[in-house]
């Protein structure tokens, strides 16, 4: 009945001893899970045209663009880490609800951070808090939400910004209420947009617009007190069918980063199970990519309503082809960020094999498994199953795994011993007493480059 | 079936010589009965409030808020110029769809004009254009967007800032068919927001998010081709059901200028009925307040779903509050921005009469239609009935009428004579060689404020 309130005491009221040790590593696995992929992303055309369009009004530029030499103010900067973080649709995933949670919430917090002095264990906890607000109000909503077309990262998204940057701006009650409200007011993104850069738009738009929100509360800028339960509220409007306990149930006991997973391929989750066992296939068998005829895949019916694209010729569209990611996997044995650039996506032999794949839905399969039949010019049929997606809670990568993820994404942006140390940083972020340390590990070398000329 | 960008091509096309004379005419009506409501509202607590949150975020103060000193960059003005001209509820409606159409454009024009060359022509014609826009967007989801909870002016504005806008920067039909996209994908406010500072935050945000919508277009940022038909874009997910062809059908012959209306008193238009009809009744009867025990409003049903609010003490809760309509009304025989002040709305004399007034929602009445009884110590009952709701498409305010209103909101801003002449220049706009002309008369005489300090 008072959801609202109860989630803005919670977050208001939270003490750092109340968070859990293994939830606070799962914090740290998420938060190097996430840097790496804003790192990894910063140099995407995405992110350069969005700096092109709007550095010319960025404020005072006192906070960072991850893996970028630019300064924007803190806005703007959330805006951009949030683009870069999702770009290659590498970031984590809660698959109850199939949220991204920790790019809108990080990308402001970083931005935040990156501003103004912030401990370690401020920017653990204030994480924590954001995910769990924006896990709650997504868990109520799906799958109903997801279902009819919203992007649920962008909409549940920009309650974890405001409800993070209002904990670390320390709102009272009344005031993360109305941080909450702002936050749902502005809750958009649609599926439409997925397969150009107006995805990755979402999860930076949210950040931006929940940090913003927080600002505007704090400054007694009111909203609706019922943000999200309230009959004109979030879940009444942009859901056919909630259940609003999930807001509240468990509160402070039952976290739902421990459900967070992250991804072995940067493309739609659901093609994984696909993908790993393409990849098995041609790394058993040794699969000559010419004596490929045909490619049967059996995956579930969410796959096809997600991933049914088969006439593509961007890497972004690829990322959101089960067919693609089929092809990828038996060509090159490999689905990483290079097989989903452009070039990939038009390479002749990919698009030969992407264009022989054929799928079908199959209801008795989770989103987690996938069969996959190989018919070969001499006859022989391979066959490949998975049962357990890797990445997914049942099989998560390990420390190590993510690790080395972090490495290859980090390398597109900083050297490699400045990826190193960040990522020493990342895993110890909690004990850090400013974040700024790690923050300044993730600049470039080099020249600043100057940001607000005269706006349009 | 491609509504998205037969619309992009029309905003790109037109041309000034297209727009008839009467549209002309009736933009310049709206472009005065706007700036009037910028202006008074300008100094609103609300406005305060988002300028002391943001201003430090704010890029190079290139940009005029109008009726204040403050200066920013003109994404950000566009928002204040939003809030300041919806939050007192005294700005246009077009009946057939209730969206507020001129705040999200020429809020987000206004500002880009400040900091700009824009030719008189040029402005109007971008403002015929965003108006078109976003009407054909919210004619083709109204009634079912808005009964869900949809605030309309702020999902459907953002299309007619970006339009606009995009206009102005001269966009590529792909450009602009992004830039709706990125409208579509941004659509947000919730009517949960009703009564808070919230509701004037959507159509600035509108403004803002159009503007940026165009910018990142601009410069190349994608989004997805069909954002307003596509079987996952804006009517597909936010409306229950819609009526598509309304986007484009005789697009350059039917404006929806043409049903354009301005309020007389400054709150929900469904409580003018019942205000005139109050107003009627004190000024015929010259009623004692003292005398009044009971009032009994038969009203549309809607009024009763939109302003059922009684129990208030904002004067935003009363701007929703048929029954402090009646009250204003009957006590005060008026209902101006005095009325709508937290003052009035706790005042001891109002509030008795508002709580001694009962409403029944009646099927038989047009939502231009009220009646009126009030019971006197005495045992008279005085009647009254209104049959056409004085601003209405049928008994639209005057050119003389229009003026009045804006010279008394004006001088809440400048002087007199500022006010007279920001006037003149309004209604023959479309003639100025530039619109900073007219917009440097809207700024208080005075030392402009500081802005830009460092950001949190």
């Amino acid at each position: 009945m008072r959801e609202t309130r109860t989630l803005a005491e919670y977050v208001v009221n939270s003490r750092w001893e109340d968070v859990p040790a293994d939830v606070r590593h799962e914090a740290a696995r998420s938060l190097v899970n996430y840097l790496g992929c804003a790192l990894g992303g910063s140099n995407d055309p995405a992110v350069d045209a969005a700096i092109r369009a709007l550095a010319p009004y960025s404020g005072p530029p006192t906070a960072v663009v991850l893996g970028r030499v630019d300064r924007l103010d803190p806005l703007h900067a959330s805006l951009m880490n949030g683009i870069s973080s999702h770009v290659y649709d590498f970031d984590d995933t809660t698959p109850q609800n199939y949220i991204h949670p920790s790019s809108p919430v990080a990308s402001a917090l970083f931005a935040y951070a990156s501003a103004n002095p912030v401990s370690g264990r401020e920017f653990v906890h204030a994480f924590v808090l954001g995910f769990e607000a924006e896990s709650r109000v997504g868990n109520a909503v799906y799958p109903s939400h997801y279902d009819v077309g919203w992007h649920i990262t962008g909409t549940a998204g920009v309650f974890g910004a405001a409800a993070a940057i209002g904990r670390l701006r320390r709102l009272s009650v009344q005031q993360m209420v109305w941080a909450l409200g702002l936050a749902a007011t502005q809750a958009a993104g649609l599926r439409e947009m997925f397969g150009s850069m107006g995805k990755a738009f979402h999860p930076g738009r949210s950040a931006q617009n929940g940090y913003a929100a927080a600002l505007l509360a704090e400054a007694g800028f009111t909203a609706g007190e019922r943000g999200i339960e309230g009959p004109r509220g979030f879940a009444a409007v942009l859901s056919a069918s909630y259940d609003m306990p999930k807001v509240t149930e468990a509160l402070g006991v039952d976290f739902n980063l421990r459900r967070n997973t992250y991804k072995p391929f940067p493309c739609g989750i659901v093609n994984h199970p696909t993908i790993e066992a393409c990849i098995q296939v041609h790394d058993t068998h040794n699969v000559d990519p010419q004596a490929i005829r045909a490619v049967r895949l059996r995956v579930a019916p969410l796959v096809l309503d997600l991933c049914n694209q088969q006439n593509i010729t961007t890497g972004l569209q690829g990322k959101f082809s089960v067919y693609h990611g089929a092809a990828v996997g038996l060509v090159r044995g490999r689905a990483g960020i290079q097989e989903y650039t452009d070039d990939a996506v038009n390479d002749a032999t990919v698009k030969r094999v992407r264009e022989s794949t054929t799928a079908v839905g199959d209801a008795s399969l989770t989103e987690d498994q996938a069969s996959v039949e190989v018919a070969l010019a001499d006859g022989r049929v391979l066959r490949q199953s998975i049962e357990q997606s890797l990445g997914n809670v049942h099989r998560p990568l390990s420390d190590e795994q993510l690790a080395a993820k972090f490495r290859r994404q980090a390398v597109l942006a900083v050297s490699e011993a400045q990826a190193d140390s960040a990522l020493a940083l990342c895993w110890r972020i909690a004990e850090l007493p400013s974040v700024g340390e790690l923050i300044a590990a993730t600049v470039p070398m080099g020249q600043v480059a100057s940001v607000g000329a005269p706006a349009r």
